[in-house]
């Protein structure tokens, strides 16, 4: 029986696409995904059939890679990032139950917390809560109480989804929330597309970043109490013995 | 002036690393480690210049990298998973405030959660906290704030240094911890050696958790109220619509 592969290509879907990713890309016979990334591999495999269908339906474009599998054709279901971080991967397990002969394997890709931070120099080094402002899924009062808890126990903080037309002020919410726990002087920093053309990031304090307006191409770091800033890095010690 | 980069190869370092990494490794001529790793590059490239330092000179083999950088020569300093993560990418940036000329630069790679999450399936789908159960380090009181902190927030929370000879029980505490908040039939799972021979990945209830033993190459995963098992699989779903 074929199989069906969920495949993150990391944020810039190029230099930061392992090579297990890469193998398994050309592997398969059939690629399926949103537009934009199918795009990207076409250009170099235009012997592939390339399965596309728009953002929004998502359970549609799990159905389509099952059924290519279960029809013997072995299939990549590309995703940016990872695809087990607010991407397809659990998707796929739940649509699956309806194809119980198919086998499905994640191919783990960077995910943007990584790819920015290492672009922002090392934010992430010490405990660090990932949490998603979009509020389309998820009840605010959820993400409420998550922003919350992770500030108070002082978390370094990574927000996807920062920002969207509807949801315009969520960012500022959220250090609002956390200013109650945290310093206005806490290092914090933004990035925008990761690894692809134009990547920008900034380094500001979370005071400033309240006021900050960022897109939903940015992803938002917000550091501990030990965040410093480096030669223009954003950098959380590893421990706290130096301190 | 050269530069110093700082690589993550992946929790296997081998098809788990990304092109990046990958290039960078190929391109400078020397190479500095952790003996384990550096052996694992050695064989591919005896022509390099390797450095290692036994695992706790930290400090000593980021002044390595530096000087190496300083005297001209483009130097990968090489850390399993994603260097930004409990890795040698912070202090490398601290260690570097003495050597102001030479750029560092991090390339990110696939952190233990993220490989992890593939083998078992995709517990990380939703909003989810990585915290280390190292004292070595951090206060054990501050762990412990961080733990009850992303339990009662029901976050997935992923734990990293689960164990080690010295702090056998840690898991278990931890365990005892999150369930004064999480149920004890919360999906849970734990791999072993990601990527690496012998990979071995295991799902069990909160409540079964607690009386099992791992070991410091194992990466845990503790699921919210919503994940289930599908198929042998552990699945945090991405939205609470469906509910
Ligand atoms: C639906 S999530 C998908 C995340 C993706 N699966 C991953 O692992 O990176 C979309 C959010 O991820 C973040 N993101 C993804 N790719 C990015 C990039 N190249 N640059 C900046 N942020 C990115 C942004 O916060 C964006 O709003
Ligand atoms: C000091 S941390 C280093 C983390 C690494 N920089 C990363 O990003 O994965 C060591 C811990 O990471 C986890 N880990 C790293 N590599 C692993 C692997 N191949 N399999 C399972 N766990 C791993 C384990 O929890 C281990 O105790």
């Amino acid at each position: 029986m074929a199989k069906v592969y969920v495949v993150g290509l990391g944020p810039g879907a190029d230099q930061q696409m392992t090579r297990e990713a890469h193998a398994v890309i050309e592997r398969c016979p059939v690629i399926v995904g949103y537009t934009v990334y199918v795009d990207l591999v076409k250009e170099q495999y235009p012997e592939k059939v390339f399965l596309t269908t728009p953002m929004t339906q998502e359970v549609k474009r799990c159905k389509m890679a099952l059924e290519e599998a279960q029809n013997g054709r072995d299939t990549a279901m590309i995703c940016s990032g990872d695809a087990g971080v607010y991407g397809m991967a659990g998707l796929m397990y739940e649509t699956g139950k309806e194809y119980p002969d198919v086998d499905i394997k994640i191919v783990p890709g960077i995910t943007a917390a990584n790819g920015g931070a290492a672009v922002l120099g090392a934010p992430l080094m010490h405990d660090f809560a990932v949490i998603s402002l979009s509020d389309l899924l998820t009840p605010w009062e959820k993400i409420e109480r998550r922003i919350k808890a992770a500030a108070m126990a002082d978390f370094v903080i990574c927000l996807y989804n920062p920002s969207s037309k509807k949801r315009r002020d969520y960012l500022k919410k959220a250090c609002e929330m956390m200013l109650e726990y945290k310093s206005p002087d806490t290092i914090c920093g933004t990035v925008r597309n990761i690894g692809r053309d134009g990547e920008k990031s900034h380094i500001m304090t979370l005071g400033q970043l309240k006021d900050t307006e960022v897109d939903m191409f940015t992803t938002v770091f917000i550091g501990n109490e030990q965040t410093m800033e480096i030669n223009g890095k954003m950098v959380t010690p590893r421990g706290y013995r130096n301190v």
